[in-house]
């Protein structure tokens, strides 16, 4: 059952900005000022939705709505793409009745593709008379583009004060790595909380979540991820309230975050496994998340895992072509508890019989300790499949 | 008409050790003590062979002979493998009486595998019956593993003093990106020159050509470039002597290695295309071969290269997320001269239909300009395709 946090409106619309035939536009309005934060992509060249979500959040620490487009990512389009975007945002705010500079907008699809501005009047009427009648799963699904299904994932918090609820729902896969053009994730709760702590929160979520999986290793130009806190639980979790729930709040973001960079994997564009990939003993965490990244953006690593072929020499081959610094004889290797590499030598038995059964599963684990220090980090990574290159080579057409 | 340095045999046999109907051992022999220089993997892991080869050119700068076997890797296999692989080298040295000691070896196939032990004695006893019967292109059959086709490439010098020739012949794809388990090359000439001005040359040439060239971003534990020089033409290329063909003979290796490198490429696993990455403008070389590397590796844009897509944008978003340092307002992209991506937008026009025709090409030329300094690098890059998924998934089985 999922768990929807108070005081949010969702809108799903077809606009026909690229779908003829299911909702491309999703909106979500907070009924009061929600505290907001966000996390950004890194990409040199960030597309215009970007842009004007920084200036929103530089001009304030709030926000009243979220505004989503599927089909045309708005990146690349320099000036006009910008006026675009705030025109888009205007006719929207203003259908509505929300301060425009209040209203963060997302979009994803194709990069250096206008928005079908001449689309966009209708579409403002359309979302305003869907607001309050869609679901947030009529959300989830809008902002879909290659994506399999929704992603949705949500947690409800009891306390001595009350319950509050988060509720997380995303498109794409992988923050630092996304497949398609981007991630999209948007995080709602109706837990009060002040914008530094907010952003805090968010900030640890996103870098063991949706930081710490990769479907193809590319980097969008749109990823982002905006986090609204509306305090409509009447639960309080800012530091210094008398019952101060931080924890709590930053748990339960840190868990739906989870589950959904889970699914954002699961959905890898054609993935049929979901590689959990631990690493330790490296000299510090920078070099375990190197490790745990050149094995996890290997074509080679990736496409034996889609064949479930026990080709660990590949795993061991990544790792040592990594960079990393370790003892080359103190590494072992691991696939679903069955140790496969060990001094520097294959471990005796028909390691083939022994993995079969693990690589039959949807999930494969894969654990490699350099014995090297104390320095560790895990990685969800998807394989590299026929549907993978389907999908790819032919989105645009 | 490939040329053929002289005094070099060559031997070519099945010695059974993976392959039933093919021949899986090759030898070739100098008739004479030959200069020899090698550029090895950087893996952590450095297979058996790697081990030897670089053991024989630390105690000489000569050798009298390449052995390379196909089907086993011997790597991470540990004292064993190491032994496994000397074994087979005094059998052949033995078989065909040469020093032990003057034999470098090499391996290719899957990593962990031991060599078939049993298979070297009847295998060195055909080898020696083979040598001199057996042709360049045998030797060149012989050390493929999923190769479409045997990779030769040859070059004839004329001088005053005479002709020397350098061929080459490779199997894999990629040095620093090799894609199964395996780039290896030797190159042979019958020019003069001293193991100091040898080792140079083929560092240069490794450099703009197998380093420059990549399928899926692997490196091998066994990729292993040999050169050998017997001076058999008579003709002496080290400086200091009457007549210095230095830069010849390094010119004819650089084109030598760049043809190969190119056939690997167009050979990498799958591949229906040889993407020519020319990245200018930089503020140095090292982040002009980032982004070369980043925009190469991509497998959003390997697959639209696939699907013929001019999804520019795929490249444009791997340029931003390189991490090299420039002024994206100063970015231009262009495939095959046609400009896409200029002042932070799309270049005007119905680019679709002007890079079709390009895009129908073998080999699709990209140039990104940075704008921002002077440093520039080329990389030759494979697309990502359905039948590389499918060779990789099922490598072993």
């Amino acid at each position: 059952m999922t768990a929807i946090p108070k005081g949010f409106l969702f809108a799903a619309h077809n606009a026909g900005l690229r779908y003829k035939d299911r909702n491309d536009v999703a909106l979500l309005v907070s009924e009061t000022e929600a505290t907001a934060a966000a996390v950004f992509t890194t990409n040199k060249f960030q597309a215009a939705p970007v842009l004007v979500g920084q200036d929103v959040l530089a001009a304030r620490r709030t926000a009243r709505a979220v505004l989503i487009n599927a089909g045309q990512a708005n990146a690349c389009t320099g000036s006009q793409g910008l006026a675009d975007c705030r025109e888009s945002v205007r006719l929207v705010a203003e259908a509505v009745g929300v301060p425009a500079g209040a209203v963060l907008p997302g979009s994803t699809g194709v990069i250096g593709a206008r928005m079908a501005m001449d689309k966009w009047p209708a579409g403002a009427q359309g979302l305003a008379a869907a607001l309050g009648t869609s679901s947030h799963e009529d959300f989830a699904r809008a902002i879909m583009t290659t994506d399999a299904f929704p992603k949705i994932a949500s947690e409800r918090v009891k306390t001595l004060s009350g319950e509050f609820s988060v509720l997380g729902m995303a498109k794409g896969a992988g923050m630092i790595c996304p497949n398609m053009a981007t991630l999209l994730v948007v995080v709602l709760t109706d837990a009060a909380v002040d914008a530094d702590t907010w952003q805090d929160i968010l900030n640890h979520a996103v870098a063991g979540s949706f930081n710490a999986a990769t479907v193809d290793g590319d980097t969008s130009t749109n990823d982002t991820v905006y986090a609204l806190a509306n305090g409509a639980s009447g639960v309080g979790a800012t530091p210094g309230d008398t019952l101060p729930y931080v924890d709590e709040l930053g748990f339960a973001v840190d868990k739906v975050c989870q589950e959904l960079a889970y699914m954002l994997v699961a959905d890898g564009e054609g993935a049929t496994k979901v590689a959990r990939i631990v690493v330790t003993g490296a000299r510090d965490n920078a070099q375990a998340e190197t490790v745990a990244r050149t094995v996890g953006h290997s074509q080679l690593v990736k496409t034996a895992l889609y064949g479930k072929d026990a080709n660990w020499g590949r795993i061991v081959a990544a790792v040592g072509r990594s960079g990393a610094d370790f003892d080359a004889q103190a590494v072992v290797v691991q696939m679903g508890g069955v140790t496969l590499f060990e001094n520097g030598m294959p471990a005796p038995g028909d390691l083939d019989a022994l993995l079969a059964p693990h690589l039959e599963r949807q999930e494969v684990r894969i654990d490699i300790s350099l014995g090297s220090g104390q320095g560790a980090y895990t990685l969800l990574a998807s394989d590299l499949t026929h549907d993978y290159v389907s999908v790819n080579a032919d989105y645009r057409s």
